[in-house]
């Protein structure tokens, strides 16, 4: 593996960019290849089968960029294929966003006695309970609240801001009952969610929000810095490839990242596509019908 | 071309329900196929490229079926794409859902001197002005006012209903200023928005609310009868085809047409893709980088 090989961050939109933008700070002479799934977003109230599909599509993408580390920077594909997705590519040094902002939530509350950490997420990442596992097999007397906020990726998405009134009803109607169930931290386990992190900030304090997004660049330079994978020279890059519109891609980009990109480059879902495999939860689902599709299904 | 031949009606999810549950009070006696594309909803947000590519898969899937006739149920995917969806498929009877609202809009108006239609749907219809050209090409002095309105389809998959503030809120942003500019019918051009149409139609009365999904089961029905391929006896069926979670696509499916349907059969990706053509905007998009890109993509 050359010290010059490049780190792929994916996501299934926009999102992942507040983790590529942790990591260039980070790791100012690392080359980024960041992958946003823009023909195919969201990800977040589709199943773990289908999920684990696009996911593994992407990381076979790259694979000819013998990457050093691939970072799934989306709640939902961690929650839903990061198990699946390190067993498929088992040569490859993988991680997500959940493992950090876990720990970075049981720091914020460490050494309180009875503690309750709050999440926000997606359906799915909710639903997987992948977030109340990761935080109670390390800290078992904490107490968690987990809530699905659909709205606020579509609301974010829209441009709306922190003067709309709609956006303060919307996170009011979320988080008061937490708020009110004694939260000391709040996760927010969605990419999207640092957006409204000062509104949410104010409106939760004194509570802590955790923004994952720094954790996991930290977490990714000690797993290079461990295996002498860090580049001591040389000017960094953010190269994007999106699966829908470059164009509008590349500008929004721009903004979330605070400097002017190259144009993103334009994947179709042809160089994407790959080779139905034998083992994997998608052919359990080839069988015709419900009852078949049942067993490669998540609960529901 | 048999009479037993079924009736295709395509959406990216469940809105295009609407117009199914509307084919089967109109034309009780036909087999209908409906096919929902949950992998890769939703399309409001996406490229006239990419939905069109969509379109064509779903409605190739179906070939060996020969369907008698196909309706595009989703505004977005009609707007995008049945120009070069009819092209391509010279050889079918295939309709959407903005000729029948559009007509429908222009009926509601009809004898008044300076009429003013609104229009709501998602950012990709609006973008694409087709509502605008089909009802101007009709009647070149009615006023239109067209409006996004993301918000609505992520609200009714939530679930919220109209007793919850924020659908009030949300109405009352998107509406107002259209009711102030004194607007006389508003066409609901997404097919999920039928969920909320009683709560719209009390915000604007007394203009008129639009709802497509009847006027197009009519459209159907004329067509079918010009073409002699009405059925005249037994009993028609409703059969539904997805490409994420058929079980819980049943259960929402069940609810909005208000009977109990058999299980959706789910369709994988692998199935639906089809080989690259050599003749469509997809593939000016393969080349590299967003100059190239540009040439196939909506103006944005």
């Amino acid at each position: 593996m050359p010290i010059s090989s490049p780190i792929v961050i994916l996501d299934s939109g926009l999102g992942g960019l507040t983790v590529a933008k942790a990591l260039r700070r980070a790791l100012p002479r690392e080359d980024l290849l960041y992958f946003g799934d823009t023909a195919r977003v969201p990800y977040g109230s589709k199943t773990a089968a289908t999920v684990t599909r696009f996911v593994r599509e992407i990381i076979s993408y790259f694979e000819p960029s013998d990457p050093k580390h691939v970072v799934i920077a989306c709640n939902t594909a961690t929650a839903l294929a990061l198990p699946a997705i390190t067993e498929a590519f088992a040569h490859r040094s993988i991680t997500g966003v959940i493992e950090p902002g876990a720990a970075a939530a049981l720091e914020a509350v460490k050494g309180k006695a009875s503690a309750t950490i709050g999440i926000i997420a997606t359906d799915a990442t909710v639903r997987s309970e992948v977030y109340v596992r990761t935080i109670q097999a390390r800290r078992a007397d904490v107490h968690l609240l987990a809530r699905s906020t659909p709205l606020l990726v579509p609301i974010i998405e829209e441009g709306r801001t922190a003067e709309d009134p709609l956006v303060r009803l919307a996170l009011e109607q979320y988080l008061s009952p937490m708020v009110g169930a004694g939260m000391d931290a709040l996760v927010l386990g969605c990419t999207h969610y640092p957006i409204l992190k000062e509104m949410i900030a104010e409106m939760i304090a004194p509570a802590a929000v955790i923004d994952s997004a720094d954790y996991c660049a930290q977490d990714v330079a000690r797993r290079l810095g461990s295996r002498n994978l860090l580049r001591d020279e040389g000017e960094g890059s953010l190269r994007c490839f999106v699966t829908d519109d470059p164009l509008r891609f590349t500008c929004l980009a721009s903004r979330v990242v605070g400097t002017e990109l190259e144009p993103a480059r334009w994947v179709s879902l042809d160089e994407l596509h790959e080779k139905p495999q034998s083992n994997d939860a998608a052919m359990v689902l080839a069988g015709d019908g419900a009852g078949v599709a049942l067993r490669g299904m998540p609960d529901r």
